[in-house]
């Protein structure tokens, strides 16, 4: 039996909340043990719209169940009154591959699941009694990732920064309700100096952040880069930062900000990091102490889309949820 | 608007027919030309379970879709009374990433353009005047690819090899009202040698077909190898063939036949070979004289994919076929 879920059903299924943390922790924490199979991430660029497909997928081991996904971004769509990204999720039985679900999420348990990483990026790196959170961007992921932040921190203040001042006033004003003083910027550098957790969010292809404006004990949460091309971080701060954590090591090296760092010969190719999941197994391999600069370098992982459609999928069966359409 | 279209409504719009030649003709023609965007095959093992997803995808130029599909092989499914094969197709717009179609195929369009491009083959590398066909296995592409051969050439006579005798009873049986007269044979050998057309469908590990079987004017078209692992011919034949055609060189380079003769330093890794678009597109590169023996080594090609998809969209929206379902 294969069941249909469309966004609507998908959204009372999941939301953006501290259950969905320990779940994204244990994708992790399997990535980082070797318990999965992850292969490189399909991709499938038109340039002449300029789009994208990406897909990624990942099995997780011993789980029955695993997803394959389906994320594009088309960046002429907002011109067209679309919004630039979409996808689905396809789940499969992992004995028989007998498809169990398609899931029409238009990208929202992508967005969702990113957010969580970002929450789980400053759960362990960032230090505990931070109040200040600074955001570069002012897209979905933005929004989500300063909800997500306050998921896991007393967050009083954030400081954002993006080219577009209606975006910043939307942003300001659709995040009313979390109570944070949201302080509108006028330099990426502002935001930077001001910020005790700093989460870029832009699909930027030259470096936004400076590694002379950060002070210590800084915690930064790259999510930007998810291709070679992206770049936000100045590639010194991977360099010069006190801990430097990537989501899959085999990923950051290609399409995150480690890939610059590489690239402009400032770090090898063979150096050795922990990842995500080894923090998580064991936090004191994290922050070692207060005045660390700590950088989490996110690119998106398979493993991360297996356990959010999971999840969805299961909770949907609880409710009865979705359309049998085989 | 998307559509989801299940495998009945499928089998309505396309089938085994002369019709679809063209249409996958004109995929390999944009894939020798250059004029599409095919990245490399993404492929996640389920190890613990014999299985294995493959997603292909491919954009051609200037067409107003493009497909990603996910194709499946768990290799315990028919213990479990099972097909081992399954798969989905998704198509998407070229110009916004927007969902047009979830083609729930389950395989039945991949079984369709790989026999095709059976055909493709044996109508451009095969002497004309062939009547004599001969097929190793008796799987589902045993049965498509002898019917796909009577497309194109006037098959009177085959022979069949497969390590089942239930299940040659069965193909014999099913194939009836091709007119074909069918002789099994209890040999690979017995085949390769009264064979003027030779199609290799197993998932064999190790060569069934020596080279020293192979009688003047052959053509052999083998689509089992579609992974590092498999192989069916003995390499020394692509290097001993007088013309090697890929269906994607980049492809065989790295999943098909071709991969084994440069493992065996048999052909260098550079070696360059037209391609079965390029012999579509001026036949004269093909097949020079009677006595020639010729490859063609099928792996399967994103491109067919876009162009089955495409064409199965198409008749359904003309027959108004499929639920929406967004």
């Amino acid at each position: 039996m294969t069941i249909l879920l469309n966004s609507e059903e998908i959204k009372k299924c999941v939301k953006l909340n501290e259950q969905l943390i320990p779940i994204i922790e244990d994708a992790f924490k399997n990535l980082a043990l070797g318990k999965t199979t992850m292969p490189p991430i399909l991709r499938l660029d038109i340039e002449q719209y300029h789009g994208e497909s990406d897909v990624k997928a990942a099995y997780i081991d011993g789980l029955d169940s695993y997803a394959i996904k389906i994320a594009s971004g088309f960046f002429n769509n907002p011109k067209l009154g679309l919004p630039s990204s979409n996808g689905l999720m396809i789940l499969l039985d992992s004995e028989t591959g007998v498809l169990k679900s398609v899931l029409l999420d238009k990208g929202y348990l992508t967005d969702v699941r990113t957010a969580i990483a970002g929450a789980i990026a400053a759960k362990y790196l960032s230090n505990p009694q931070s109040t200040k959170a600074g955001i570069i961007g002012a897209g979905i992921q933005a929004k989500l990732q300063l909800q997500a932040l306050s998921l896991v921190r007393d967050i009083e203040t954030a400081f954002i920064w993006a080219r577009d001042q209606e975006k910043i006033n939307k942003f300001i004003n659709e995040l009313k309700n979390l109570n944070i003083n949201i302080h509108s910027c006028t330099s990426v550098e502002e935001v930077v100096k001001q910020s005790e957790i700093l989460v870029t969010t832009t699909p930027s292809k030259s470096p936004l952040i400076k590694n002379e404006w950060l002070k210590k004990g800084l915690h930064i949460t790259a999510m930007g880069s998810d291709a070679e091309s992206k770049n936000e971080l100045d590639p010194l701060i991977i360099k010069e930062c006190d801990l430097y954590i990537p989501d899959s090591l085999s990923q950051t090296k290609i399409l995150g900000e480690l890939h610059h760092a590489i690239e402009k010969n400032l770090i090898s190719s063979n150096e050795k990091y922990y990842e995500l999941g080894n923090i998580i197994l064991d936090p004191s391999l994290g922050r070692k102490n207060k005045e660390d600069i700590t950088v989490c370098d996110l690119t998106g992982t398979g493993v991360q889309d297996t356990a959010i459609a999971r999840q969805t999928y299961e909770i949907a069966m609880n409710l009865k949820l979705g359309t049998k359409i085989e």
